[in-house]
């Protein structure tokens, strides 16, 4: 039996009484079906093309989903934990800071899947607070794992309820992934669509902060952001086209994306490991950070 | 009751015995369920962009589906029909030759609608057949007929069975439409991307053709090819939004559009009526001719 089913799974010594109470809530399981037609228009979502047919035609004998599409069945999960016991919980004030993928089994080119999700680690930054939470996705007929998630909140104005204040080490998930001092081992430019977001959002995240001017500007921006989860998608499938297939996958977003925009990947390859960060080509601004890959054994060999 | 239930409701004293047969077969109603999200989908695979918010975002308050839409729920029961009896019926010798879609009632912005598909022409070309089949669209709750299609298909190679030659006068679905010698009134220049098949092949016509290189070269065309019924959705994008809604929208398919290529539709208002056609810029090639939209009252006024 999965430890997600143990109230105490995520249970810290040092956490407050607040912490250690939210972290025994478990999210209902919550469902996700999916089609070929969905795993085409995710792949469209994050820029994948008319000559890529294992991409975007499902009768390719290579026909694949982008292994970044793990982070679409659990978002409705992720984001329906509840959040506001804490301390002056504001949801305009959330920020998506990291996250994490780990891809556990092959993946199916449509399925049904089921997703548990709970609180793993709530941090008291003093002025925010850090949550992060984990989400199980496994295949609702074979009950086999397919996907591990968890994805870092930073929520501004909620810390001061006494937490602790440093996260514990989650291997992959938390890894420092500092870039090695050389130049890159491989740069991959990418020029998005102005329509990229509105594309995108298709795939599940249909907040109007990615389409609706108006909405935009009250979070603070000049106009629609992209998706985060989006050019995490767009920044993985260049690890994936230069180095092959990874196994987890994680970034840490360090700044905003406007549709129409250029990104760059600069990837080091460090053993099995491909470090990488994001880069605006238009602003020369970073938006991915921290970003790591673990290749699958034999990727590694197989290229570069 | 519908006509549609009566099996010589399409009957003509000059068809032979063959097609009078062919004429009495009534498709199986066909469903065809949408959501919001098929509709902005539809949307973005005819071009609509991120700006068009009534087309592209959910919560607009003009929120809606681009009129040419009405072709999409109907395509498979057209489709469906059987034409092998047809002498020397091959399908890869099958043109779309003709679309008349007629808008009978507001489209909602999701739905549960049923298609009913009947052979409607057959003609005798000769070395040709021209088939016309027509399908009612209705609400499967109300009933009410929301749409009317007609398609017409030329099949080379399966004439001389000793049809009629020439259609009757099916109205606005067959009129001639011959442009103006004037200049057009309006000009609408509009760039697709080179996804845009792979985009508008999730709205229901997945035939390889638009995306496998393989099977487009069957077809003897140096690429994939664009739906034509995705820049049939262009140009009439381009006639809403220079003369507003009309009621109904007829067009002849005269050419091929790779995707990538720009479409220049040319338009001349008429009364009620809007006649146009559109060309590829880049190949200076007619695609849709003897096009034609009726608007609707009072839309003739609003504009121009």
């Amino acid at each position: 039996m999965s430890s997600f089913k143990d109230p105490n799974a995520f249970a810290d010594p040092e956490d407050s009484k607040l912490v250690a109470e939210a972290k025994k809530v478990t999210s209902e399981p919550e469902e996700y079906t999916y089609t070929e037609r969905d795993v085409i228009l995710y792949n469209l979502g994050i820029g994948a093309t008319e000559k890529e047919l294992q991409w975007t035609y499902e009768g390719d004998d290579q026909f694949a989903v982008l292994p970044t599409f793990g982070v679409v069945p659990q978002f409705a999960a992720s984001s329906g934990l509840p959040l506001d016991w804490l301390p002056n919980y504001n949801p305009a004030k959330l920020l998506h800071g990291e996250q994490y993928l780990s891809i556990k089994a092959p993946i199916p080119t449509s399925g049904e899947l089921v997703n548990e999700a709970r609180l793993l680690e709530v941090l008291d930054k003093g002025k925010a607070a850090a949550v992060t939470t984990i989400v199980e996705t496994r295949d609702k007929h074979t009950g086999k794992v397919i996907f591990e998630n968890q994805s870092t909140m930073f929520i501004r104005g909620a810390g001061g309820f006494g937490g602790k204040r440093s996260g514990n080490d989650r291997g992959a998930a938390s890894a420092a992934n500092a870039p090695p001092k050389r130049s890159p081992d491989a740069v991959v430019e990418e020029k998005t669509s102005p329509s990229q977001a509105a594309l995108y959002r298709l795939s599940g995240d249909s907040n109007p902060l990615h389409i609706l001017p108006e909405f935009a500007a009250i979070g603070g921006f000049d106009k629609p952001i992209l998706h985060g989860l989006c050019f995490m998608g767009i920044a993985g499938k260049h690890v994936l086209k230069t180095f092959g297939p990874y196994k987890d996958i994680k970034v840490r977003f360090a700044g905003v994306v406007y549709p129409g925009e250029t990104i760059v990947t600069e990837m080091w390859k460090e053993g099995s490991k491909v470090i990488f960060s994001a880069k605006v080509k238009e602003r020369n601004a970073t938006v991915l950070a921290a970003g790591a890959a673990t290749l699958v054994d034999g990727a590694a060999k197989a290229k570069l």
